[in-house]
């Protein structure tokens, strides 16, 4: 059994090697070019723990966590010619700096390069292992195709929300976690529990990235505080400040959304203190976690084997950026 | 065994079945909407040749026909956003009547589709196929990507055309077959032999229809003559018109190329034809034709199975639209 630190280093190790072939250039470069703006590798580590919760690490483990790196890469890529998003972890998107057209195409022979993986696993395990992955997929498209439809609504309401962010972001840390755990020889109960560890890990791990946006530390948050509420972005904070707000606060906040006042930011944020928005999304975040931690409580192997998927639930969870 | 046409009205019902959940309508509904434009679905009828070219329909031949045809839709989908093409069998493209992002993620989709009943072949060929798949949704991708690399070359060779129309057309329909041949039991020799005659049929088929965009009837031809030359792509006659016209002729054809003025088709055509391109590209096409049929020809089954795929042949290249 190894740490969570332990499996991130040996996870980027073993990622770090070239997925693509030689020729052509102007297809493969902007993969590469990608993958080497790095990550935190949450998902393929959460899959290695998944498979060490209940057996030693099988030899298709790694095949199956770069495979799932390799699919979120894809996401990324796709993502932000979606949303006209000029930079990523401060550095150009592929369509930025490879136009368009070329970084579509990336994408998609990113996401054949995920199934070459897959397609590495044992009989014994390939069919389930691969039936997983597709409906994952197929969900993070609909919560993205969710996501977008929501942009041009005027009202979200709390549960629509928090379905699309289930689709959009927690299924694929649900469904890492499962993986891992179908190597690990886990049964179907055991695989369920851990899934549902995940997703609820995985809203819990959104609300955190909804709070920081307004309320992290500017020094540590690691880009510009306030990016989703000067792009209107449909957030936890928000949709619970639409939801209780009342009088002239909620009037303000629908025209400050309407504009691009200087103040926006601060007057948004204000907002959402005054509603108390802040207090209650930490309950939030704190309700998901005491969820998945219960889900992880009930996985019927011993308790010390949990310890790396504890510390990671703690790594996601106070993270500042 | 089955004839081309007995397959192909088979395989149009069995897909017009629905392969989609039926929320989130907006990602789904584009999918059933672009199935539903229909296409000659010449690669899954030649998935399952390829399968009865060697014992009985295998139960998984309609599944792998079935991910082939999601999967050429898919590239279309994506294919008709890059080339900003406004219309598909004179219907609407995806990208044109829902969003750019709506039909990438629908592609995407189509794409994962595809997999799902890749994922539905028996552990006895699943590697096999998944591998040959992968290697050509690559290799397609790969072809789309030197197409748009070469319409920003002023020149391009006649041997990196065919290059780029082999892994952008040829290979699939080559890898059609040959994940037919795998079902139907062949050996590795037999594969490959069929998967030649797949990359030569491919490659006539192309020359057939960059030879009918300038020499087609117009009245059977069902779009307008004269397309690629208006649109300045490098096809079979472009490129060879453009390595042996001479003089005034070459001078010419590279002012029309630069220009948009009136008379460019006709003028086009005509030095096409004063470079004799329509009889080479007739002989270039029944070089590739009779390459394929010696594939064929040395696949070691009994001569009467052959029929059909010599049908198909027959139909390939002399359909006139």
């Amino acid at each position: 059994m190894h740490t969570f630190e332990d499996l991130a280093v040996q996870f980027s190790e073993r990622f770090s090697r070239d997925h693509f072939p030689a020729h052509p250039k102007t297809l493969y470069d902007p993969n590469r070019y990608f993958l080497k703006l790095g990550g935190k590798r949450i998902r393929p580590v959460a899959s290695l723990m998944g498979n060490e919760l209940f057996n030693d690490l099988h030899h298709d483990a790694w095949h199956v966590a770069t495979a799932i790196e390799l699919f979120h890469n894809f996401t990324l890529i796709h993502d932000d010619i979606m949303d006209k998003a000029p930079l990523r972890r401060g550095l150009e998107t592929v369509h930025q700096k490879f136009g368009t057209s070329t970084a579509l195409l990336a994408g998609d022979v990113m996401l054949v390069s995920a199934y070459e993986y897959l397609n590495q696993v044992d009989l014994k395990y390939i069919h389930p292992i691969i039936q997983l992955f597709n409906q994952t997929a197929k969900e993070v498209c609909e919560g993205q195709q969710l996501d977008m439809d929501f942009e041009k609504q005027q009202q979200v309401f709390f549960e629509d929300y928090v379905s699309m962010i289930n689709l959009k972001t927690s299924v694929l840390l649900a469904a890492s976690l499962q993986m891992g755990a179908i190597l690990g020889g886990a049964g179907t109960g055991n695989q369920q529990l851990l899934y549902e560890f995940g997703r609820k890990l995985g809203l819990a791990f959104q609300v955190q990235d909804d709070y920081l946006d307004a309320f992290g530390d500017p020094q540590k948050f690691g880009k510009q505080v306030g990016g989703d509420i000067r792009s209107n972005k449909k957030t936890f904070l928000l949709i619970h400040a639409m939801e209780t707000a009342e009088g002239a606060s909620k009037e303000r906040l629908e025209q400050l959304l309407e504009g691009d006042e200087k103040t926006k930011v601060e007057e948004v944020i204000a907002i959402f203190k005054a509603c108390k928005v802040d207090d209650w999304a930490r309950e939030l975040k704190e309700k998901y976690i005491k969820e998945a931690l219960e889900h992880l409580e009930d996985v019927a192997v011993l308790s010390a084997r949990k310890e790396p998927l504890k510390q990671l639930t703690s790594f996601l969870i106070h993270r500042e950026q």
